[in-house]
């Protein structure tokens, strides 16, 4: 790519986003867009005031970004949780790190790069310079400026694993913070047990009490059965559903409306009222759920939540295994109870290791199939290859600016196209490998979008060539550094245009958010009054982490190779921050809190990339003539290494579970508070499915949304 | 190797086993022997009548083996522990899959091999016929034939697996058993913790009391910290020599012996009654181990055996994570308390992280520096070489017999001498490590012995070559079933000719004991009467286990290439398996018990051995031009992994620690003895430094043993 190509990319991209931007200062602005662009401030009943049309309000403002600054980081720890904060932190930690390597390698590597002249197409006008003169490719072979490189990998290796070490810290210190702040939680008192063997006929409910009550009768409170409601709940589904649309008709319907034909494809029959119609349905529905609420004492899953009267009680058990064979009674610690996923409650281990095999083996299908779409992507940088498969473009492709648009910015635009398929396939996966709540859901589908977009977009795209010949490179790892160092530094060019364009718009088209908002439009057309329902959506961490994580990944592998990249990916960075900031304050909203799970994924995904970048530096250093730096290297990944399995120990524990000095000390805080019993009452019921306390389905009683609702997540 | 070879090398061994049976079945009717053949039933004096000299004493005889045989697995699990169980079990094991494996080979695929005509040298004379027409390198390429090895492969993995599965889940139930069987032990109320953050002047354990009685009120009972006395030990040691000297020079002594010069080197000086100059030193001696223990207040280690009330309350401390920093506080299984190598406590988290790197980086170098014996055993299979480099030899090596000794003897002879350097070496290694307990030391040196003769003696010899071309070939991984497939049958005859030597001649000579036999006829030279000491050695399990398997994977490995050599591997395990029962019954003595903790590893590299044979069969199909049957047994190797997984999840708990259905069970049977308040006074003293406690030493005291010894495990 030349340089006027990523122009014309940095500028398509720029001026989409600058639209984004702008279209959002305006449009958040109407107050018929409040449910899209802060459906949460709505839910909360803050956004109340429908102000009149004014001037002011068609007027792009900035005042938004102002306000995404107000809040401090207690308050939004306060406010918002502590995942909202641990995801900060992330985009903090990435502007930290690329602030250095972007001075680092603009002011020090760019210069040297540039004055090289190993590459031949040097003395061409400034706009067809190839960018491949401002990589390393650029300085001649065996040149002692390659020793800046060397010095410059060793210099960000240190300044990322100290920033690391101190974000690993900060974090657990806030995780130890928000408990200590913490009122008694049901999940901190409580154990989900699987697996517990019940011969027919016999009652789970009864085995547990009996087992805890003998082994624990000193802190053993309460359980719960886990009952196989998945039937109810999609017949509960359905009620709410058909409810909402019985409120829209009464609200909105005309006459025309208010009839339909009964019977076949509803041609032939008597015309009835479609209210009349719809609520015999509901009532029919009522009473389904109400049967099918009354035959579940049958079927109980042998699975229990099981509380008890202290943290360390519960800890105790969570921690040591019950039985003599460890594949039944199997203890883990308890999700929220808003974050169980009640739905898909999978129980026998045999079922889940299996279950566990096959979604690795559909994550390999997944990743082969995905090679296609790759060359696709890799047939449009390839335009000679373009031409012979389809000839009637030849006269379009030989204009400058097409040429132009298709190298530099439809290859990642189809690209990221497929990739954004990716993240609710590996939900389905994740969903499916016997997970009981949304977060490990969304956690493992997080690590699959990852492992994925990896391997797609960097190994994939660098290694261009076959699957054959990827697998070939991958099995033999001596090769490695030398395949990687001839591969990845052509594909810096790629990569720039990469995160220009899946990077800006998609951080700017994730403000903008497109589809809610002509979704919102075609409700808004089609029903005269609103129905007052907003959905808040949850805030997706499975898909920005991942991204985000890539870009880092980019940043730190190109970081001496092409330093070009650097102010891009600061800039993505920058962009991301204030934009999560805006995507936590206005719309999305914490359903669960995994109390900062993610980061330790963000820990070793850094120092992946680190090795990466250190591995390719061995390659790069032997292909460049300069084998004494090649070995010198050599150290680095070691102690990058061994400073990750030193984090590990010291601060992984935390993530996992709290420590007994913790329990106790919130434990003794709570022995003497006389709201204790009232706890106590609260927990007992607390493990209960929703959709067997949720009696407002039983038809006769009310009509409208009731507080228990709450617990199945739709607020 | 030609057959005539192969017959020379079993004719000297089996020679040389028959000689030291032979030798053996008389000796140990010696009365005089008796502190080398039964060494354990002296010092339990079973064995104290000296009947007088008969000529049944002079005849050989097998009654030893009637003997060894007797006792049953329950009579040697009450007497001896449940390792040495686990240790016969291993045995028992290898028996089983190599009767399956031998049967299978000797009537199914040696007949096959045999019968094909791959190599043309086939025609020549029965004894002049090489090994190598007994290996599958002799079936045609492309024959159907080799769907029957294919099919041996299956069938042999299935077996293995059925009875690994099943042996896993005996030895479980033998834990579950042992432990309910046993009365209180002071490690299972105790647990360790290293790693107290401790001021300068702060006590330690006044910190570990108050953190304890403070977070654990209802549970704790007492703790002992650990005191640096390695000084102390070794003056001890010292003591103990003298004793030893002077009680023996009061037995024996005569006049010459009683009187030596003082001063410079003997010569200068007045002459001094010897006696009377030692028992000097040993007053001088006991006055220091005075001081020293006296001294001892202010050397505390920040560790401490802190014990419980309940093996509940234990088993908490132990599993939940202590402090907000894992590295402090750190929580361990107290070691049963005869098992704790007092001398090396290294206590510090760090430190302990930094050794075992750097035990690892020693171990990789002795591995390196190994090569160069190992090139020594390759010269001497290549005689030309070996001609050229030593010119003189020609004539010699011209002789037929001694061409036959030298390739078919020599070449594993000082491959097994240089290996039996090894587990010493490995054992120092694992010693600073930072492990605390002489059972783990010796499970790690077994670990690493293990590595180590696994790669040493099958990879570096099967791969002959340089290093750089083995770790080439290892980081190569796609290759490694080709390359693997065309050297390893070839090695076929030189692992026969080791098995038969290593092996058959290693268990004889076990039996044999020929270094102590020499030491013990020495001794009674020199001294006219015996001091009754007999120093009882504790079962070498970390030499003995890694032979063991290293057999097994020679056995699983060439099963199908060259059966000729399950035989053997059948004799060898026939052999040990007497000689284990006999070693056991009458001369080692486990001075711990770590409840089977061998085992695991046992699986591991059974599953191991497994995997390699598929490795190799997949290479080897490829070479024999049946590709098919190379990709349908490529899910072998898959299902023998997660087959592997599966069994670690259903079994390894147990392994690690005890359930709390198990603890539950026994604190509730203990509740209500009377006996506990007395155990609980024993179990606060338990892990009090023996060197703290022996008072003995102190001077004027008592001169003989005293209960107290044994705590140092020298009984």
């Amino acid at each position: 790519m030349i340089l006027s190509a990523l122009l014309t990319s940095v500028g398509i991209n720029l001026g989409l986003c600058l639209l984004f931007f702008t279209l959002y200062s305006i449009l958040r602005k109407q107050p018929g867009n409040y449910a899209v662009y802060a459906p949460r401030l709505v839910a909360q009943r803050k956004s109340e005031q429908r102000s009149d049309f004014n001037l002011e309000r068609l007027i792009p403002s900035a005042g938004w970004i102002r306000q995404a600054w107000q809040p401090s980081e207690q308050e939004l720890l306060m406010g918002f949780g502590l995942d909202t904060v641990v995801a900060m932190r992330i985009f903090v930690f990435g502007l930290r790190v690329f602030t250095f390597a972007g001075i680092v390698g603009i002011v020090i590597l760019l210069p040297i790069n540039y004055s090289g002249n190993q590459l031949s197409d040097d003395d061409s006008d400034l706009p067809d310079i190839s960018l491949d003169s401002f990589s390393i490719s650029n300085v001649e072979d065996g040149s002692n400026w390659l020793w800046v490189h060397f010095c410059a990998a060793y210099a960000l290796t240190g300044v990322v694993c100290y920033l690391l070490y101190n974000e690993y810290g900060y974090i657990s210190s806030k995780i130890i913070d928000y408990f200590y702040a913490s009122k008694p939680l049901p999940h901190q008192f409580t154990v989900l047990v699987r697996g517990i063997p019940v011969s027919v006929g016999d009652s789970v409910s009864e085995k547990v009490g009996s087992f805890f009550s003998e082994f624990y009768p000193t802190v053993y409170l309460s359980h719960s059965v886990v009952r196989r409601t998945s039937k109810l709940h999609s017949l509960i589904n359905e009620v709410k559903q058909l409810r909402r649309k019985l409120a829209r008709l009464k609200l909105n319907g005309n006459a025309s409306n208010r009839h339909k034909r009964e019977g076949f494809l509803g041609i032939f029959g008597r015309r009835v009222n479609v209210i009349d119609y719809y609520e015999k349905k509901l009532e029919d529905l009522q009473e389904q759920v109400r049967m099918e609420q009354s035959s579940l004492a049958g079927k109980e899953v042998p699975a229990a939540f099981v509380s008890f009267k202290s943290r360390l009680g519960a800890a105790t058990v969570l921690h040591i295994q019950q039985r003599i064979n460890p594949t039944v009674w199997v203890t883990e610690q308890a999700p929220d109870h808003k974050d169980i996923h009640w739905v898909f409650f999978s129980t026998s281990f045999l079922r889940r290791f299996i279950s566990y095999v096959l979604v690795v083996v559909a994550c390999i299908v997944i990743t082969i199939l995905f090679l296609i779409p790759v060359a696709i992507v890799q047939g449009l940088t390839n335009l000679e290859q373009l031409e012979t498969w389809l000839p009637f473009l030849k006269g379009i492709l030989r204009l400058a600016f097409i040429r132009q648009v298709i190298t530099g910015y439809l290859p990642s635009l189809i690209l990221q196209l497929f990739v954004s398929l990716i993240p609710p396939v590996m939900i389905m996966l994740s969903t499916h490998q016997g997970y009981v709540a949304y977060s490990q859901i969304e956690k493992s589908a997080c690590i699959k979008v990852l492992f994925f977009t990896m391997w797609n977009i960097f190994f994939a795209n660098a290694l261009s060539g076959s699957a054959l010949y990827q697998i070939d490179v991958i099995l033999d790892p001596k090769n490695i550094p030398r395949v990687l160092a001839e591969a990845v530094p052509g594909q810096a060019s790629f990569f720039i245009a990469y995160v220009v364009t899946s990077g800006w718009t998609g951080v700017s088209s994730e403000l903008f958010r497109l589809l809610p908002l002509i979704s919102n439009y075609c409700r808004r057309l089609f029903c005269k009054k609103d129905d007052e329902h907003v959905e808040v959506p949850s805030t997706p961490y499975h898909s920005q982490i991942p991204k985000i994580l890539v870009f880092e990944l980019l940043g730190l592998t190109y970081f001496f190779l092409a330093p070009l990249i650097l102010p891009f990916i600061l800039i993505f960075y920058c962009m991301g921050y204030i934009v999560y900031r805006n995507q936590i304050l206005n719309v999305y909203m914490s359903k669960y809190e995994t109390s900062g799970k993610f980061w330790p994924l963000v820990h070793s995904s850094t120092i992946f990339s680190l090795v990466l970048m250190h591995v390719i530096a061995i390659g790069l250093f032997t292909l460049k003539k300069l084998p004494l730096a090649s070995a010198l290297i050599l150290p680095l990944p070691i102690l990058t290494l061994l400073f990750n399995e030193y984090c590990k120990r010291r601060f992984l524990p935390l993530f996992k579970a709290y420590p007994a000095e913790c329990l106790i000390k919130k434990d003794k805080e709570n022995q003497n508070e006389p709201t204790m019993g009232e706890f106590y009452d609260k927990l007992a019921t607390a493990y209960e499915d929703p959709a067997l306390k949720a009696r407002e389905y039983y038809g006769a009683t009310g009509t409208n949304t009731s507080p228990l609702l709450r617990d199945t997540g739709t607020s």
